[in-house]
């Protein structure tokens, strides 16, 4: 995908990539190569490594609960430091660069602070820059409202300023820079089998995201997905090629699983005894919905006369507010009991190639049992299946599923 | 002068008062205590503590000359920070405040990069906030051209700022806070006898700053000055009231001296036997003004048949580049030689009253000669007296001087 010369491209380097001065001169190094093989380059930047902490800290020490206009204002000068630095370091080895805020552009967001959402961007100055042979760096994570507040996008931020300008330039494709080389088939740390994927889609990779991996987040894959921006992740500490995230086109179709992840972060919780009647189930799950707590799995055993024995997963973090709300709603319709389990464990799969392969379930639970893992709850989608299990045996799982759909195989 | 109900005020806090959390805090609680007090009221703020030196070692370590232009973009994220701090700070004491940058007002500028020129301001969303009870948090030292590019006013930026919008604003008046508590008579280090000023004009206080009084820029009393804004000089440590920089008035007249100071950083250098044509004195100075070397006294004694001594003084930091071009000059016209002395310090005394009373000058070199302390050279403006003597005495003329104008009675 990439090869000859490109018109557009977009590279996005992370807090770790310009943790240090000595670490932005490197960037500047890496896009010095690029430099002929496209027409343009933007680079968007995040805040030099733990500063959008340190900013935090301040804030938290200033104000315990402090304007999120103000805390934007803040936390937007991180990026300002960091963009303006590799402008700096780019020039110190020749190559023309200036860098840009998002109301210079600019990058217009809705109001909504700490998690605005970007509506439009202008690209003039940016194809002006081009124009100039200027390598134009964008501050990351920020952007600003129809009315010239300050604001930034939240999680993510920055990937989604790259995916989000990569869009608008039509841009080749956008290289996010980050302290990990691509993609992998399960944790490396849990398996040294672990394999890097050269190609994911955008699917699988949302659903990889939305259990933990923290590759990408969710959002700007999803942006990608939308405007079918081609994103290739990889590290800005070698230059191994990375894996590319990409719509799903034929040449993805033998792929059958993309990867294997887990989570440790939830809970168990079960209503035992619940009458089964129409409606129990909202009573139970709409107060948890009200509180803003995700509910990710449910399973409703009927059993005995009448009676069903309700089991889902909340995160960890929700589990004291949770059980206080499931308990009322328990105690107001008769249940016999509440019970939670928090050493549990969600081992998942995850690709597109399950789709058109119907076996795929099977042989998870097969490979699991001959394991000797006990399964306690499943739930699917269409490219994803997940399994609690003992949290005890979660290393097992993954290298029993790794090994099981023979993933080390490219 | 403060007292009643004022309509706008304008309070300027340095690096020193918001260079902590906890110190921000105190600031907030300052400006609690003027709420009542003022109508609206305009809090201008520097960078937190020695972080524009942090920003200035980036940028050093990043690139040797970084461009101007990113220079001031990495600059200006130092008052963004202590802007929203405090801005955080005074609505956790229940204060409603809102900060602004350059371009949320404008401040315009010119583009002259690192010490811009302000051109314009638009108080609108200032006066707004005032209408919505919110104290406004200006971040100081910097502005934005008319292309949207950020600026940075260069040394004295953020009082610069704070009299600029006092003049736009028609503020009553402008507190600067310091880590001095006002302007003195003399340095307290020096003389124990010294005693703060309750008033100083703009001219005096002026010609104070450029002997190298570090209370206030220059640039800052001149604006001040020429849109007659009162400045209130005080420390934000304590609750004194500080020294007022405002225009002379009947009250002043009988103020003779406004203070005595010194200043160790130049060397006098001394062209020997300079044949004493038409034309010399410009073949020394011109190369001297063409490297940008500041000369500041000049005396030229006729002697010995049709030649001269010219002697004058250049900053330390530039003695090096002087005397090489003094000498090559010294060559051309057949001078004697060149000699230069660094063990030479000036004191002058500084004071508006002294326009109508024409003794102060030989009461002066009086009371120097009477301290034994030799006078090398002279210069007087309309307002001060600045002699040449020996570094040695410097401490002892100084008190000498106080004494014989009787300072320390108010």
């Amino acid at each position: 995908m990439n090869q000859g010369k490109s018109k557009v491209i977009v590279q996005k380097y992370g807090g770790t990539s310009v943790g240090t001065v000595e670490r932005i001169k490197h960037v500047a190094h890496r896009i010095a190569t690029y430099k002929e093989k496209a027409e343009g380059i933007v680079v968007v930047v995040s805040a030099m490594g733990k500063e959008t902490d340190r900013l935090l800290a301040l804030s938290r020490e200033t104000n315990a609960s402090p304007d999120p206009r103000e805390q934007d204002m803040l936390l937007a000068s991180g990026e300002q430091v960091s963009s303006a630095l590799l402008a700096m370091a780019l020039a110190e080895r020749g190559i023309k660069a200036r860098s840009y805020l998002s109301f210079q552009l600019p990058i217009i967001t809705n109001n909504r602070h700490t998690a605005a959402l970007i509506k439009e961007i202008n690209v003039e100055r940016l194809l002006r820059s081009f124009q100039q042979g200027e390598v134009a760096v964008v501050a990351g994570f920020q952007g600003i409202t129809a009315e010239g507040e300050i604001t930034t996008l939240g999680r993510g931020g920055s990937d989604t300023t790259a995916v989000a300008l990569a869009a608008a330039l039509n841009a080749d494709f956008c290289e996010i820079y980050t302290d990990v080389d691509g993609v992998y088939t399960c944790d490396p740390q849990v398996y040294k089998k672990a394999r890097k994927l050269s190609k994911i889609s955008y699917e699988s990779m949302m659903e990889l995201a939305g259990l933990g991996a923290k590759v990408l987040h969710n959002r700007c894959v999803e942006l990608a997905r939308k405007y079918n921006v081609k994103i290739l992740v990889r590290s800005s500490f070698n230059y191994e090629e990375g894996t590319w995230v990409c719509g799903e086109d034929e040449e993805m179709e033998g792929e059958l699983i993309s990867g294997v992840t887990f989570s440790r972060g939830e809970t168990k919780i079960s209503v035992m005894g619940v009458p089964d009647k129409p409606g129990i189930a909202s009573r139970i799950f709409i107060p948890l919905a009200d509180m803003g707590i995700n509910v990710d799995m449910i399973i409703q055993n009927i059993g005995r006369q009448n009676a069903a024995d309700v089991t889902f997963t909340v995160p960890d973090d929700d589990l004291d507010r949770a059980l206080q709300a499931v308990k009322k709603v328990a105690e107001e319709v008769g249940a016999e009991g509440v019970h939670y389990d928090q050493n549990i464990a969600k081992v998942s799969i995850v690709g597109g190639g399950m789709r058109s392969n119907p076996g795929v379930a099977s042989r998870m639970f097969q490979a699991l049992a001959a394991a000797g893992i006990n399964i306690m709850m499943i739930s699917t989608s269409e490219i994803k299946i997940s399994c609690v299990i003992d949290a005890r045996y979660t290393e097992l799982a993954v290298r029993v599923l790794h090994d099981a759909f023979g993933l080390h195989k490219s």
